[in-house]
């Protein structure tokens, strides 16, 4: 079977890295290109994150785009505090040398979707959907050429984890979300509820180093230095992998459990901006624009990490 | 130990009875007089419920307030789906003979804190807030005069019964619940994230009915009527009895175990208006306005509730 | 013809002092009671500015009585930058000797109401709505109850004086004002629309004081201090008198020119918190609830006014 | 002196093309380019209404560019009942023979002001102002390539044309309003304020007609259309002229006086949204963004356009 066209739309981040990583370790995945926003950090160190994990990944061929420096309509926030200053802190990192691309990631959006089959190819945003909102803005024809969304943000039933309600992604720009929900665009999404439900073992950071090699040498530093940001503030006993859920799915939908809802994203009040108020219930009754993924095996979610980062090239 | 003075606020409401039941059969508890406050059913029904429910409990001499019968700002929604039309289907009852107070509740709120000590009376809103913050706006030195508040109200990593977000009383009146937590009197809220963790069983029911008498009869048909929202809507096992857990946080407090946090209710959005916004991880760096009941020892709620039941004169 | 039933509702204020004086100098009206409400000045200041203004007519006798110290929802806000520290700042004060009544204000205006006619009190807020809306949410069927209310607040092709698109009063306390204008009560609005086209001269402040007697040198003093604030923030010719546009109506509503509209009050975005939008395209549909008032006979205002305070027995 | 090179972005609308008209008629101006974008009508038809109006004025070479067909976040609005069904109702159109231009409209304003020089470039937005923003969203460092901003759009002391707050511009796209005003370029603001002021006669649209050609013929046919509606809405004694006051100021500021001030566009509350929030009295202490134009020669206004229409070759 031909692998599956993606677009993985992102602003690494560590938990972003390893999202890139799972997905270029798996042969059933093939990533058109990467496409890079502002978010975790800001954008000139996001090209430069996404640059690094894919020479990581022995891919310096990948085509990297730069997207939007900034969300639709409010001022950035950026998360310096979890993910370090240059959002990939943890490793010691040489400075990238692959190219990024002319072209703006929002342009490139379009002509691909555009040239392409409808439903050929399936968007990953994990970060600010600033870029995939601004180009359905620029050109609508592009839904209908759109597979499906995967997308991580939002949290519902475990508050959020910017605000008390709102999650970092759709916090960050919650315009962007909201037109990428009213969209149309068949959208599974990939929540704090789930995310918060597969959290690292010592036994399993230890696994990935033990893969060997800069990827698991580099990819256990990054997760080390990552989850002590939820371990101090939750005294959780390990830390979330947010944005890697997004690949797990495609590659093994059959880890994870949810339910098809209608979600509308809050742009109105301040004090709840950026929550995904999830109809859980089905209180408004709304057809459902999402599929709502709140459980995961967790098990199989790490090995399905560890295995495919020892695919790589550089894991060897 | 004298018994701790109470009024209770109260919109009957068949969880609503049972609070008053379980406070009037508990010597631990002097209920200074019942308020009524429109919200599951209209102020005509929940004063007339009111009526029934003392009467029931041998308690004809219960002093009842007849209070507002709209909210503070918005229009009045009820809840008829609920709790059927008459606030308090189930049984059959007869007219109620016994009196209500003349003076409004929200005047006898005022002058009756005014006239105590400090510190001397606690409040138990489970309805809409309206009573209370009205007497608030109206005096607003009664807020150093109350002992404390414990509300059953609101939810937050359940989601709301009413929206997708925001539980009924809340819902009801917004700006009353944000009234009452920007006060400053200590408030302690039993949610829905506490009350959905006592469902009541079949063998519970079954052991209220076997108390006897009419306290027996009219109590099981209550709750066997009541339960039935919650068993279409959500599939649960049993039905949540929320207003009972304030009565019994205040007689056993060790049965329920929170968090001392910052509440803001949302009064801005349509989308998420009457969301209790609970920062329950401090994000907002405010000072706790509220200790957020979230655990409870489910069999202990129930038996205290049969055991206090038992103990009323209309039991034997 | 019997003397028109009315209750002044206010903060005062030099124009809230000069409502008093025009309503107590005119025999056509028949001042019930005065009830004060925190608004350009707390409440302990607004009652005794009231009690000083009672006495300054010689009206001893009037019944004044304290209501809410707080708007219903928001926090209190004042404006001693236009009113001076004591609200009334301009002329030296004795005092006040005169009584406060025991009552609430807002409970009087419920039992006075429910006592009255159908349609036999006119009630004239002048300060922000919060006593009046308090005792329409505390009993709703005094609203059948009022004959009319004539209100000074607002505004709409002026923007406003408080934000950029609120007026002091609405802004104030805004859901009480929301509260109101969805009452169905009739209401006559004097918005700054038109109290800004009728300016005070120097040679009418001259006037007023050659009344003589304590009236003439007192509200002499108190509007010259008054208008200072607008001379030096708007740079105009002179100061508006926005309060006794209620009463001048009353008196003489030939004086005015309005349209019948539909207004209703902003309460969900700080921004344009407290603004009356005033549908005056008819673009929305809805029935009006109020009569607008935009024009007047600045000249004809001002001789009446002058006309009346010569009544008043303190005057002579 | 070389011509001051601009940008119209539009949504022709009967008065854009008066705006274009304006423009192409006046040597004082280089029109680089024309970005339509759906507003008044969708936009295949502000395509078209372009590309009649470039061609009435002899002008087929102008480079006209296809923009946004949606806002940014909400929902299109259109206003046949203004324009008419084709947006240039009035006159008989054939259909239009001149080439769109391939590339973007976004795109385009990108890569012409990144290729100029600091300031070379002025903005026309006479539409909603989706393309600008979205631009500006796209690549940030074009807010120092863009001169000035010269829009038409909001309204404050006049009220709004689309609810009672709202001019539709603004209303039509108001995040891409706040994403202008707040990007620091410097903005002069043609609002209703300025645009009410000036009101065709019967003589002015005869004058018009009597230059003759297709120019006459076309833009009397246009105007009196387009007048009907204000007629019969404001029964106002003749319509206004929004968009060509923008180009009008280009040509000769001195027929027209404003103010500056600090300007935020309402995003928040449905009752306001779109508003154009003018803090006139500068009562939150913000820089002024905007020059507000309020006063305007309206003879000197209409003048101006009869002379430079004239001018045009089809005219002759």
């Amino acid at each position: 079977m031909a692998p599956r066209k993606i677009i993985i739309d992102t602003d690494p981040g560590q938990d972003d890295a390893l999202a890139i990583l799972l997905a270029l370790g798996s042969p059933e995945l093939e990533v058109l290109g990467i496409t890079c926003v502002a978010g975790n950090v800001p954008l000139p160190l996001t090209i430069r994150n996404a640059r690094l994990v894919c020479e990581l990944a022995g891919r310096a061929d990948m085509k990297i785009f730069a997207g939007c420096e900034r969300p639709m309509v409010r001022d950035l926030v950026t998360a310096e505090a979890v993910h370090g200053e240059t959002g990939l802190d943890g490793p010691n990192w040489d400075k990238p040398t692959m190219p990024v691309q002319e072209v703006h990631a929002v342009d490139w959006l379009v002509e691909t979707l555009m040239a392409a089959e409808d439903g050929e190819i399936t968007l990953c945003p994990v970060g600010p959907i600033t870029n995939v909102a601004m180009a359905m803005v620029r050109e609508p024809r592009i839904v209908g050429k759109i597979a499906e969304i995967v997308t991580m943000g939002g949290g519902f039933f475990v508050g959020g984890n910017t605000t008390p309600v709102a999650e970092f992604n759709v916090y960050v720009d919650p315009h962007a979300a909201a037109v990428m929900y009213r969209s149309g665009v068949p959208i599974t999404t990939m929540p704090l509820d789930v995310t918060h439900k597969a959290l690292m073992s010592p036994a399993w950071i230890e696994s990935v180093r033990e893969i060997g090699g800069e990827v698991g040498a580099k990819t256990a530093a990054m997760v080390s230095f990552y989850e002590r940001y939820d371990l101090d503030r939750y005294g959780s006993r390990g830390g979330p992998l947010h944005d890697p859920a997004t690949i797990a799915y495609l590659l093994r939908p059959e880890l994870y459990g949810g339910k098809d809802v209608f979600v509308e994203v809050e742009t109105q009040s301040e004090l709840t901006m950026g929550m995904t108020v999830v109809d859980y219930w089905d209180r408004f009754g709304r057809p459902p624009n999402c599929r709502w993924i709140s459980e995961v095996d967790s098990d199989g979610f790490f090995e399905l990490i560890r295995e495919r980062l020892a695919n790589l090239p550089a894991g060897r």
